[in-house]
């Protein structure tokens, strides 16, 4: 498929699609780079450097260094983050959930965590409403079994909570026009009035805190790059509205498993899903596409090349915690010491083990479901 | 002033202005004139012929014999009707109320009462959503000073009880595109996301008791005829959502004390509002717009204008229901008998008499306020 044109790139909250060029997209996004004072600082407060972040996972961010700073000056930090269920969660939602947890415990943060089962809802022709609410609670599971604190998480659906959050969303709509989710979102006249009002749903989040708790609380957002167009246009708002702009710190997609684009649940057999039977999901590792050559006599030759593998890429983003064992991987694959079957089937061991354990989490985050779903204000 | 030019008549859900031509309105609403057999008919299930039913305040409507037809199969009825609480009450708004009451004893029928503050802090710069919800509270007291039934009324704010209809309002909104809302409304790309939104709630208390009930059950709207448009559009997508078509009722709007136009809580001066201190309130009277001559010889000679008088309204809409007595007046003012102190000395008092009464009522309903408002289904 060498031959084939390097597909264009659409990152939209909706979708990501065609080779994502990381460098193109911050310039698009407006947004600032990441640097090692940063991700420095937030290893010393969580005590160790997360694998994300010695991985350059994060690769882009907003005012994050402010946060730091509101945090060491004494003041109370949040963080926000978010997941759309319209389907099973595969281990590319899994990263910044992950990293939730690291900052959560760095920083004493409350966490409020939205489940926009309303926006899956009015997009997708092919969803009930109750079943993108079902969908909630079941996705609430994979959050909670990420460790997240009970006391310091505050899980929503849209749907099912708005009553906590229709009042500030009437605010923030207040605040924003037509034209202007029109010329972010690309919506159309067709769009239904429903999708149009929803961005002001998951802009509020940004303020959510700060109003309940009566004080301006400064709010971090670690989420894929797509959700960008949000915070930026909450920005611009918030201050108006006597909030401090949000922060936010972007995530790489975790590839799939086939060739190019991100892990995506409209493609299942390219994706990991956290309900995946343990064996199955090793079968799936097994057929995964790699950056091995057409034959072992060229691979030995030549050696593999990890720069477009995406078994490679598990191991980099989420499987291979060691530094020097990644590396020592790396040098194997590209000398040709190694080949790809060896990396898939330690791989899908490694998965089968985590996913194993990951199961276990999500049946016990069933009896503590109701800790973590948002409650009224005291 | 008769030399002015006829004032281009605009009727939208927001703003009524101009003098309005109820005929045109028709037409251009495509409604069904009202008849004598639905008068009769509702007449004779409720014992007596409402004032309202006998001149004519409801000139038209849309299936209101259906509903009627469907009550006398034995089947359970509802209605709707609502307010947008940017103020205080006047008379105006209390005629549908009025009739309401008459429907819901009349037809044994729920009456679900929707309070839109939401979108009213929507529409207006000068209105905070605090202010709004305060007067959602302060309207409903003089919707339960018309004496409607605590077990059968349901009042609800959008802002304080958005949990009860979010869900109802997704489903209507998904089939609800930018385009209809533009086209019928009259949105501008510069609104905001909120206002364009918000038909999506209004059009939904159609379908709310038949939701809760978990059955069908027609829904009959008195109202003013401005919000036409939202029955309009809820028609087309009631039976794809498995809804009976809400039915429709039609009322006029009561004159203001100025020349022209209706009542309006925006011109002070022209309205009576049920708080006014009974005395105030006769005293607007006395300054009231009259269908008098400009000399008392001139109208000893020439008798005055009913057809034109707002005083006479008042009788006539509300404060004569003595058909007897209200021809007596008629004639007695055409043939220069009296003049229009008389008949303005005359409303002041009836007026400062029910103002009394009903202001005695609504101190009264801030007691029994909360069995009023919406309740969780059970």
């Amino acid at each position: 498929m060498t031959d084939e044109p390097k597909k264009n790139m659409e990152v939209t909250p909706w979708k990501v699609s065609g080779d994502i060029d990381y460098d193109k997209l911050m310039v698009q996004f407006g947004v600032q780079s990441m640097n090692d004072e940063i991700a420095d600082k937030l290893a010393k407060h969580a005590g160790f450097k997360h694998l994300q972040l010695r991985r350059g996972v994060y690769l882009s961010h907003r005012d994050t260094d402010w946060w730091i700073k509101e945090y060491e000056k004494g003041n109370k930090v949040g963080l926000y983050t978010g997941r759309g269920p319209s389907g099973h969660v595969h281990l590319g939602h899994l990263l910044p959930w992950f990293f939730c947890k690291y900052l959560q415990d760095a920083f004493d943060a409350d966490l409020y965590f939205q489940m926009t089962d309303d926006e899956k809802f009015l997009h997708r022709d092919d969803l009930t409403l109750e079943a993108a609410v079902a969908l909630t609670y079941e996705n609430a599971l994979d959050v909670i079994a990420c460790g997240l604190d009970p006391e310091k998480t505050h899980i929503f659906s849209d749907a099912d909570h708005i009553q906590h959050l229709y009042k500030l969303g009437l605010k923030v709509a207040k605040r924003t026009t037509f034209s202007t989710v029109r010329a972010v979102f690309g919506f159309k006249n067709s769009d239904n009035i429903g999708a149009i009002w929803h961005p002001a749903l998951q802009m509020m989040v940004c303020f959510l805190q700060s109003e309940r708790e009566g004080k301006n609380i400064p709010c971090l957002i670690p989420a894929a790059i797509d959700q960008d167009p949000y915070w930026r246009i909450t920005r611009d708002i918030a201050e108006k509205m006597g909030y401090y702009k949000p922060a936010q710190i972007h995530a790489k997609f975790l590839p799939g498993l086939a060739e190019g684009g991100k892990m995506s649940a409209s493609q299942p057999d390219t994706a990991i899903f956290t309900t995946d039977p343990p064996k199955e999901a090793g079968k799936k590792v097994m057929r995964a596409y790699t950056g091995g050559r057409d034959t072992v006599e060229e691979q030995r030759k030549l050696g593999g090349r990890p720069e477009v593998c995406n078994v490679y890429a598990y191991y980099y983003f989420l499987f291979e915690d060691d530094d020097q064992r990644l590396v020592e991987r790396e040098v194997s694959c590209k000398s040709g010491e190694i080949l790809c079957g060896h990396c898939k089937t330690d791989l899908a061991v490694r998965i089968e083990v985590f996913l194993t354990d990951f199961q276990e989490k999500r049946e016990a985050a069933r009896e503590v479901l109701d800790q973590f779903i948002i409650k009224p204000v005291e």
